[in-house]
């Protein structure tokens, strides 16, 4: 899964960005579930507090945005989740926007990174293929011609302007599907370019008001770099 | 902080009601902020996996809901948040509810619940005392008077008929403020209430649609009883 | 009518709850459009102003609510709704909930109440089978079927983790369909625990702010017992 | 009451309008709580059911619309309320509108035809003068500074482009603030000129779908005409 | 297009309004993209700018309103919109409106009229017929079966009590299909309408506020009278 | 003002990505109405039809994107506006974000970007210092301290996180206020970087669906190659 979202990603780069993929080394092969988001969104936090002194910013690299919040409060660099930089680039290219993925066991998960964007009314429509498939790592192959109608009727019948394919085993599909009735949106592409513009626009990322590094907080039981971290954090 | 909040819920339980109260054994002594909330989610999980034979239903006893839905979704018993249950019954005793508590760290978790629980047309505001307190666990009598100025504000200037004394410090305060020109919800007893009703409405809790049970996944690193659990679960 | 939801109350009440069924002696057999609604709201008021000295809390139970608003206002105990504490009761058990009636001709008026406690982003959808029936008083049996039939579709086709059964002439059915597709919540039972709930959280109900009684107010040609304690009421 | 509005209605009149003033014959001397306001939705059907041979149009004339969209559901006719009229005529004249009142009593009420009506962005604020009065009656001139200065705070402290001035006893005060720095709409002469507007474009009023008129339903003690009415309607 | 607009707002006029048709001496013959609307708004401008000592009140004849909240701000008079227009009266005809209109590529910009109007919470559905038509003059007699269809539709499946019939094509269309199961609005007739009461109740339009004139602006390359009126415009 | 924004887009643009600044030949020298908003939209959209041939993407840069809709509909390339993409960036920064500007006469237009976007939600607040400036040029010098004042009032009483300063005049400002408490956003560098990451991610822009080119359409009277272009253009 990291492969196929590192080549997605190294595509949309800019020539002097460099990209450092980092795979879990705990939790789940990937994520379906809000249980699984949830477990995960501790692992994020981890994760980034492992390589903090190594980046600039951190694209968490699964659509549903784990953690996203809270490693924005708890680290002061810019953070982007794929969700919510697919939403956003998609609401410049057009007015109503779906999200095409490839199984129902996302959806709730995935729904809820659209109420906390607060973008309810740009939503067109969620829709899944009803065709089953074998391998999460072959979804692209296995089911692009039940996805290509997705898109179709998400456009032609929800009035959908733009079709964001969302999940990370679909990274790098929406380069594919090139005659599509709707502007497709790849999250990998468009994490990687928010990324670069937060950077820019704004370095230390969001650092102020409820953003802000809440104060040091003693804790145990939790990982060794991530409980430093939170117990000398503070503002 | 435990014993704060059994003694609350202690005097809104049924005659019926048997209460076992949890305190976790890893994270923090008590959550204020988002970052501290999504690791404490999988706490929750992890506490819920522990006791899920011994019990009919869980109440999340720390305002805010950390790991509500995800609980929700992995186990089939009702799941009760404070935050949730108290706006839920706020919206019977007036128009517009507002949120006092003690610390503007907590805000910010605490609005997401609001968000999520689609209620953001109800809320009058979001009050928090200027004055500082020197211990968490003495929150109570440190702050009264200023938490009444407070609700007495949110009252009369912000048009709240109802005042949510949220945060877990605060757990059996509302009984206290009895001359408030508000109704009082405090949030441990609104919870165990509304467990206690689910377990008559619903017993089975939230088990279908976005909420049945996610197909069994394989993990590691995580919480032996907890992964175990996600690891056999499925639909 | 009166009998089918006492005997859905009663299954519901806790040990120490004493359920008073009251019938109205005007108005309609029951209540299916927003103008015989209007009506019954004064009928509500006059029926509450009869019994008020008897209870501790009050169940308006048409599904609808009429008068809620105005009951909490003129009297200061627990006033409950069937249609607000079902939906409140559906917020706990899943994301998005449907209602399925048995009548389109209730549709607009149930549709209210949804509007007035602010939850139209957690609706699903609301469903009616097409079928007809002969008596309401057995609508259960009559329409088993289709209502199962519309429940499933709510669930499968419209995104309903829960489905409330709503409409006096199906109280208790939802105990009877265990095996549907989405949970299940009956409305009067639910409006039971909720008033049990009440009583213990804030037991004089709405009395602040906007639902504060009213000043006195003189008045003529209106129900005896009511015009009196209007006549007398005031802040 | 029903002169000062029959005076303010006549000058909005169109030549060929002729105006039918009728006072309730019991109730209230005027409304101001939701629970008078259910009572008076009652008396409003009652009174349309006596004079409903006799003309095209109905204004129910109380700021609030008491049994507004019951007596659509009930009568073909059109009928309009002062307050939705008011605030669909000020979002013809900015972008948002304050309403300005004349008791705190009055507030929760009115707002609740802002929900009704899907209208709460447009608007700006509710304001009250602090200042007391002693009779109804004589609201306009005893209050009329104070009201002016709402008026001003609205437009220059809440962004208001247009305030209404609601409430019966304010009838005709918009045409005396005439230096107002804000747009002003007064009640009585919105609704006369909508209906006028609506017995030409829909001179059936609403008759269809939700509002089509309910099947015909036996029913007992309430009053004799609207009773009857009611018994006999149906589609 | 002008006589077929003129013919259905002569019907609708008061006897004492007089109606002065204006048609652009440059855009477009009619207007069907958001390109064309807004490239139209402007025109709108200079044709109020050429004529605004001759009237009381404007109509902005092209379903959609293009510059109408410009023309507000610039001009102190009633301006009404027909869609606006439309979409208030259709308020006060039912719960929920649905808009019918001949062409798929007017949906997008009428759509924008909705929420520029915060109306979305009340619109049910807007429906195109699928069939085409040979010449836009001819759409009413060409497609009044399909659009008919599309009102059933509209009424049957959607839950609109009322149905506006878009487009300045359909102008007079309503009514001529007195049968449909829903309340027409004809949206000339709806504008006239609104002209005549705003006259009556705000004879100065909106001119407070975010709608009071802008302060005077050099400028060039503009129509002259409207550059002109641009110039010496201020406050 | 070219220059100023030139220059603050020089700042944030990749290496390999060339500006080519263009200023308007007619119209205001700045924007501060809608009815000029009106006017420089088609201006935008002849300014593009000139330039579409020499660039990858467009920047339209001035606060409130007139013209934007209408130009991703018209051409088939990212177009980005200031507004919108600064809310967009912000999104990404906070939980909320406030918007300050130098003048009063602009909020109005700026609100409606926020409206269009969809995402009231997402604003704590619209602030404007109440000083004077002398020369529109000067504003940055002349308001530096009041602006500052108003960026630490909406980050410390409105709880905004973030604060676009909006208004071209302020282009570059962000970068010297670096102490504020809130993230602040300079829409100028905004748009440029979201203008790369659409060139990279969605290359034809917004070209679909409700975006798609509208149908040819004869015109008079309006710019020589706009015209042309909307005479050619078509689907």
């Amino acid at each position: 899964m990291t492969s196929i979202m590192t080549e997605a990603a190294t595509g949309a780069a800019a020539p002097d960005s460099e990209l450092i993929p980092v795979t879990a080394t705990r939790g789940f092969p990937y994520i379906s579930s809000r249980a699984e988001a949830e477990i995960a969104g501790t692992i994020v936090l981890e994760m980034i507090a492992a390589h903090i002194a190594e980046v600039d910013a951190v694209v968490i690299a699964a659509y549903g945005d784990p953690g996203l919040y809270a490693a924005r409060e708890l680290f002061d660099l810019p953070v982007v989740g794929m969700a919510e930089a697919a939403m956003l680039t998609a609401c410049m290219l057009g007015s109503q926007f779906s999200l095409v993925t490839f199984s129902e066991d996302l959806v709730p998960w995935y729904r809820e990174s659209l109420t906390v964007a607060g973008l309810s009314s740009r939503l067109a429509s969620i829709r899944v293929p009803p065709a089953e498939f074998k391998s999460v790592i072959n979804v692209q192959s296995e089911l692009r011609a039940p996805l290509y109608t997705e898109v179709t009727a998400a456009a032609e019948q929800d009035g959908a302007d733009v079709v964001i394919l969302g999940g990370a085993p679909l990274a790098g599909l929406a380069g594919q599907l090139s005659d599509a009735p709707a502007v497709l949106v790849d999250p990998v592409s468009a994490a990687v370019k928010q990324a670069e513009a937060l950077v820019c626009v704004a370095p230390r990322g969001a650092y102020a008001g409820s953003m802000k590094r809440p104060p040091a907080k003693i804790n145990s039981g939790i990982d060794a770099r991530l409980g430093e971290w939170i117990a000398k954090s503070g503002h």
